[in-house]
């Protein structure tokens, strides 16, 4: 029994001599709104007394109004319980857990679920938990799943640290640690079970451990029905949730075989139109339908919101307002068993969004554990800028690199190379072979046919190896582009329209230790230091990195020419080897569905 | 991590295989039925593969059907998970866990979470432990939620064992105990807040234990409302259920603090036809509310079934077949917590009922954890009857009395006395008074006004107390009836026209090692030996119970004159003190509201 259970035995039977005493009065009354009740589905006229940390009692609270209770006029308002982002990536926004929590606590988010997996490539175990650390200083509750596998792929790429069953009793015991994150070297069910099998062992080995210490599993099962879903399920431990369900006909087999379906509404992957439909069109039970966020940046955080904006979507869907807060609040704590919030009832944790605007889901005040933490979409508390350690801080472990080191190499004067395929806005790619002029031993990039060089560099310090192919539809006009994120494993991604810029451009992500670098001809164009684990930064706020993001993409696109939507997170998805079809790595290129790795020249003439 | 987790680890591993390898099949499919999804509230054509134990795929299983899989045609059947009973007493059904499992299993019913606080008072840990050790050998799931304390109100009565949360530890890490049973401890609020505080603290103290290891609390909260019902709510650890909901506005009011609402149809109490009302009038989200038996006579089952004919029940209240089975399955995993069962889903273990007819949920076969069990209301496995050790037969420890020993005694001619008022078919209870006459000390019972003796002799080996008071309201004309079912503490109970037959139908009692007797005239006119802890008999099926318990009710009547309905029952809640108004313990008449113990004699004359 841990010390925060028996402090929270002394408070129940606080609690309980407050409701009983009649000399004893709640701290705070919320009066004269209207109460959202997410377990039966109705909008009714309520009050709500607190006490501490938690909820008091919900109705008619007079008599425990005394002389300090502090009443708080909600008259026209709507009490609703804080609400929970079931899946999301810090590292995606850039920001500590402190600056995202920031600009996420004003919008009604009081709990957040986590996956640091990308940090978890890059630095382990211990770069998870000084995330875990960071998050223990917050005021909103944060809990972390974490990866029982890293790199995805074993064998076709390099990450900073491999994580495996045997890392789960270190990671699992952690009181904030829910359990594992999204199981996505099983994604590809079919190709891993052929090619990988000692995967699924080790697999079901970290779930096992995980269930037998009440711990929860996350799926992840794009496009998987029938027996390779079934499949996935079983290797989660039967209850797991998907985020990457993106139509109505997936919705509809995932809620069929027990999944959650955390229908993703991130910055860029937008899934709940599609997904809803099931509920909507079918009329299909919602109780394991859930919202989630996945990937967001900070400007959306900003100026749209965060789970607000998410519901307040899904209600433009035509689903009930009351319905859709069930989606990120009862559903969500249900799926993973949270037993002190996602709903408001006596000796919960009084965490509360007080919404102005049902419809638009305008937030007017905030409460985390009883405190008010923010009005008018301004945080009224004092939430300290975290610093990391320096030891999170020097993750890119590579020397600076030539040119030469660079070169894809032939004989003759011409090649027929293979290509990546960009396919626009989505994570899969395809795949395409072109021929191209070589010059001294060194093949050319070819603007006209929109091909270039497209290198991985392990940065970690391990094999030092570079994988180097080619990239068609990145429409780069000048100079390179380079980057420390690079999925999942984070080594140093890079494409350009010539070989010196690019080398300039990896060795300015370098000398940055990590981040992201636009050169043209020698000079920086731009960059963005991200300096915890090559992934996020501590010396700015949300603000100043999406200013500098827009900074960046607006001279990518005018100085550079790059004609692509957002090409840094393109470029950054070109390494992930867990969707097809043709990726890269610091192993080469890698044939996603028959788990090899292809020679980037085909032949070589002339 | 126990073994039991390990094998499931191995299960999951060979059923991926099974799945995956296109040379291995399903062990059976059930095939061309209507599947019903109690996690989409759907019904639609599904067939379902089954591996040993487990569910394999539910949909198109073609593929996984091999040269031995065994097919099972179930073309216009319904397919649902099998039914859990959320709450109920085998010791109201006086038959072993064995023998009210070979009455349940045949209806549907894979799934029971037994409270066997009844056999806890009497026999303490030791008598729970060999229940739970029977139920171990049963091929159906039964779990139990224990008592934390016994006997319910301490100082006012004496139980077997005292148990208390010092227990808690022994108990509650048994992998079938599910948690802490019905906390009626302090179901009457205000008065143990008033009268027994330290009660609160010990409760709390084996909630927050049962928490820290991950087990529920069920609550008993009849009639509370606003802050008692937080008060209660809150010691019972914010997440707990309620089966003495009665009214449709008590079902609102624990539904919305978010109690689980297990409404009660069991064979004299039926609560479902007043609460259902909040789900089919108000549209209440019904994912909280839950059907149970509670208390089921073991004609009950035979002639009308068990969770299926609650559920038909319910369907003809207006609630829609689908909606009523997720009442029975989803909804009591999701209280609970259960990881395997509730819904039919990858990996989950096949517990299945086969429905012929699903507005009269006629049970067409039975499947628990793959293996055919039932079919055509007969069981189809062997089931042996279950011997208890000697060691809990030994339980009734008293000397045999003399009418002497029972006499209520007064001075004079004449004597006022207060008399336990029977409401028909209600465990609440009236209060009286009346002027009895007193011959050679002795008052005398009255036939004319309906007042009889009532006594309540310790049982257990340790005050060897004899309570004393009267009762009105019995209509007994002639003879004694005695008997060692006595709630809570189960000592031994009895009412008489005179006072010899009330001591021979005590020895009887004493003699049986417990049970009910009628005695006339000093003859035994019937009796049932309950062994058990004189509780239950292992000595009798259901049938031979159920038809024993039919000819007493036939002597009391006939032969004894006895005008009230289920007298035994009657009698043996005569002593439940967390039930107000006025009851009888072996410390004598106890006025429940203020914990006091009150003289049955408040006036002598004359």
């Amino acid at each position: 029994m841990d010390t925060k259970g028996i402090k929270e035995a002394i408070h129940w039977r606080k609690l309980i001599d407050v409701l009983l005493d009649a000399n004893q009065y709640a701290d705070t009354i919320l009066k004269g709104g209207q109460f959202i009740n997410v377990i039966t589905r109705e909008i009714y006229p309520a009050d709500v007394a607190i006490k501490g940390e938690y909820i008091l009692l919900i109705g008619d609270c007079s008599d425990l109004q005394g002389p300090s209770t502090h009443m708080e006029d909600v008259a026209g308002m709507y009490i609703s319980p804080g609400f929970i982002d079931s899946h999301m990536h810090f590292e995606s926004a850039m920001l500590t857990v402190t600056e995202f929590s920031r600009l996420s606590i004003p919008t009604g988010t009081t709990t957040i679920v986590a996956d640091p997996h990308e940090i978890g490539n890059v630095l382990g175990v211990h770069g998870m938990q000084e995330m875990i650390k960071e998050a223990r200083t917050l005021p909103n509750t944060v809990y972390f799943t974490v990866p029982c596998l890293t790199p995805d792929a074993p064998g076709l790429e390099t990450a900073g640290m491999d994580i495996a069953s045997g890392d789960m009793a270190e990671l699992l015991n952690d009181p904030l640690v829910q359990g594992i994150g999204e199981i996505q070297g099983f994604s590809n069910v079919s190709p891993v079970y052929q090619h990988a099998p000692e995967l699924i062992d080790d697999l079901i080995a970290s779930v096992s451990y995980a269930k037998s210490i009440n711990k929860t599993v996350e799926g992840n099962a794009p496009a998987l029905f029938g027996k390779e879903l079934a499949a996935h399920i079983i290797s989660g431990g039967t209850h797991i949730s998907c985020h990457e369900t993106t139509t109505k006909e997936e919705m509809v087999e995932k809620l069929r075989n027990g999944v959650s379906v955390f229908m993703r509404e991130g910055s860029s992957q937008r899934n709940m139109a599609e997904c809803i439909r099931a509920i909507t069109e079918e009329g299909m039970d919602s109780r394991r339908a859930i919202l989630v966020s996945d990937d967001v940046v900070p400007e959306d955080l900003m100026k749209m919101g965060h789970m607000n904006d998410i519901v307040k979507r899904t209600i433009t869907q035509g689903v009930d307002p009351v319905e859709a807060i069930q989606m990120v609040t009862i559903n969500a704590a249900a799926h993973f068993g949270f037993k002190d919030s996602g709903m408001l009832t006596p000796g919960k944790k009084a965490d509360i969004a007080v919404i102005s605007d049902l419809m638009n889901m305008t937030i007017h005040s905030v409460y985390l554990k009883g405190k008010k933490a923010a009005a008018q979409n301004e945080l009224t508390i004092d939430l300290p800028a975290y610093r990391y350690p320096e030891n999170v801080k020097q993750s890119v472990k590579r020397k600076p690199v030539k040119p030469a080191d660079l070169v894809i190499e032939a004989s003759g004067s011409k090649a027929h190379v293979r290509a990546i395929e960009i396919i626009p806005d989505q994570n899969l790619t395809g795949s395409a072979q072109f021929q191209l002029s070589v010059r001294d031993g060194k093949i050319q990039p070819c603007l006209n046919q929109d091909v270039l060089p497209l290198l991985v560099l392990e940065r970690h310090g391990r094999s030092g190896r570079i994988g180097k192919t080619f990239l068609h539809g990145f429409r780069l006009l000048r100079g390179a582009i380079a980057e420390s994120v690079a999925h999942d494993t984070h080594n140093i991604i890079v494409c350009g329209t010539n070989y010196e810029d690019m080398a300039t451009a990896v060795n300015r992500v370098i000398a940055m230790n990590g981040g992201i670098a636009l050169i043209q001809d020698g000079r920086v164009v731009g960059d963005l230091p991200l300096g915890i684990g090559g992934l996020m930064t501590d010396e700015m706020t949300g603000q100043e990195v999406s200013n500098r993001i827009a900074e960046l993409h607006r001279k990518a696109e005018e100085e550079l020419g790059c004609g692509i939507h957002v090409p840094f997170m393109h470029l950054s998805f070109l390494s992930l080897v867990t969707s097809p079809k043709w990726k890269i790595t610091d192993m080469g290129l890698i044939d996603v569905d028959s788990f090899t790795v292809l020679p980037a020249v085909m032949k070589e003439e002339g």
